[in-house]
């Protein structure tokens, strides 16, 4: 199912590695971000790696995985839905590729615990999440993240801006690696992403657990049923009063899926000629539109297809992973890695 | 080369585990010390697995790896030679489980960062070593000395008093695992051992980096050369003077090779009697006669064969290993290790 190597190009061919962890159906803040991206590179002529990240769900949620394998098949259903294509791309599950911890061990022998408690997240999600969370393996998850990309020989990362810190955390760890022991592990480069900022139904920023989401597998009647729901401009209370698009939720979808009206809409709104029930049944029909095609095509894979194309998958990255860890173990002096087979 | 499980008895039977770093020729205070009743252990009903610590010793030693292959085959020498029968035992590379680094890996996500930091020995080796040894990897070896134990489902760790805090830890682990996914860990017990305090020429603890051990693979020459060279009471300048045998190594030597003569030469060493060159040559005369039978067996094994006896090994650890992981996945609600062959 995997597209095989680029032949005469692949030295000039960027390598992008991506990944999410599992946290069941996608929504639209997802599609508007990343994986309308993912599906882009899918499509082009790079190597694309996208990784179940099951490890890292661990870190926030080792208390709660009985929903673990649910949560992969209808993400990555949405995968498949929005146009990622397991004939081009490589979809795999992190805990499928066993070289991951083992070179995840190696090189948290070289990572001073400093570098890991300076990466900016770490204070910030243990202040947000509470100290439950400050466990040794959410300690370390940059160095996981890190480990995701080289154990593929990921060259190029589409990163937000929150993230850049980790790469950059990244990108040091494989210096030194490579100064210790030898010009071994790629060093990747991020490629820096303007995502939308999509805002949920009550206007914080979508997110499942906030309960605000629309998801991209939501039917018509629900999405538009939740665009009716959504919250406006609180000082537009009757129809004709005037309203501000810039803190309008609604309105920021309309950018997202209605953009040629975009200049009428923001006008109408402005001078009260457009009321909110109009202007959320215009953006229900829009976003409809938008998603029918991607609901059709998810409609078109059998859930129990998924386990096959992630050892597909798996197997493709293992195809990198296995000679990696060989790699790096050999240019550590260690015992060359027991023979394991590709694949399953 | 391994022997099969037990039938009748394999319900009440022990299965010790313990591992040593590979640093080597090992030297008469690991002769003295584990050696030797991993030895009996080897002989005894228990089921034996003896690790070679390989990641352990990157811990300390990332950056001196070059010599990891030729410390690996000493060190296996030695412990054939004081008598670990690899047909009874299990010996085998640490590197060579990758279910080692991924049991480790999911195992770092229940364990608070603060049980890590408060095992006593942590800030003290820091304080040792210096703050270079401050790594990620550093800091998680007492969850990587429980994972070995409980990948192979030990039963039993032969501890000195300094180890008991880690094995305390890890019994913690083990509970907060069980508890969280339930009862798939086996909680180790410790058999607390009283091994004897070696010291070496120098009179300091015997130790390969304070370069004042006596190796078991020394030859006699050099065996009775370096206990000429041990110092001895300083107030015992003449052969004719009073030693103080309790503050002198030559005679804490005597106790561990020369016990039945020991009252003799106490009360000889406090009477002037006993000089100091005669008792150090009738040490150096027991000492290799003690030594003897087991330089000869080292001499009987081909190096060659090293590889042989630890992949062997390592076949019969996984044969556990395998199941081990693979169980606590599937507790944790993970998909399903992906299929490995077990060995080579």
């Amino acid at each position: 199912m995997i597209a095989p190597p680029a032949s005469a190009t692949s030295a000039v061919r960027r390598r992008i590695m991506s990944g999410s962890r599992p946290t069941g159906r996608q929504h639209i803040g997802h599609l508007f971000g990343a994986l309308s991206q993912w599906a882009a590179y899918s499509q082009s002529a790079d190597e694309t790696f996208f990784e179940v990240a099951d490890y890292h769900a661990l870190t926030t949620g080792f208390e709660n995985t009985a929903a673990f394998a649910s949560n992969i098949t209808e993400m990555v259903l949405d995968w498949l839905a929005v146009g990622i294509d397991p004939a081009r791309s490589a979809l795999y599950l992190q805990s499928d590729l066993p070289e991951i911890s083992e070179l995840h061990l190696l090189l948290s022998m070289i990572v001073p615990v400093a570098w890991l408690q300076r990466v900016p997240t770490y204070k910030d999600q243990i202040a947000a999440l509470g100290g439950e969370i400050a466990t040794y393996g959410f300690l370390g998850y940059p160095l996981m993240q890190l480990v995701d990309i080289v154990i593929v020989g990921g060259t190029t990362v589409p990163v937000g801006k929150d993230q850049l810190s980790h790469l950059e955390f990244g990108r040091e760890v494989v210096r030194r690696f490579n100064n210790l022991y030898g010009n071994v592990l790629v060093e990747p480069q991020a490629t820096l992403s303007e995502f939308p900022d999509i805002p949920g139904l009550d206007g914080r920023k979508m997110s499942k657990s906030l309960h605000n989401a629309i998801d991209i597998a939501d039917d018509p009647e629900t999405t538009t049923k939740k665009v009716r729901s959504m919250v406006t401009d609180p000082q537009k209370i009757r129809r004709n009063d005037p309203g501000r698009p810039e803190i309008c939720p609604v309105f920021k979808l309309q950018t997202a899926v209605n953009a040629a009206r975009v200049p009428a809409i923001e006008a109408e709104c402005r001078s009260g000629e457009l009321g909110c029930v109009a202007c959320k049944g215009e953006l229900a029909e829009r976003l409809n539109l938008t998603l029918q095609p991607i609901r059709d095509r998810r409609a078109s894979f059998d859930p129990a297809t998924v386990p096959a194309i992630l050892a597909s998958g798996a197997a493709r990255a293992r195809e990198i992973a296995t000679p990696t860890l060989a790699e790096a173990k050999r240019a550590m002096h260690l015992a060359p890695a027991i023979a394991r087979p590709v694949g399953l």
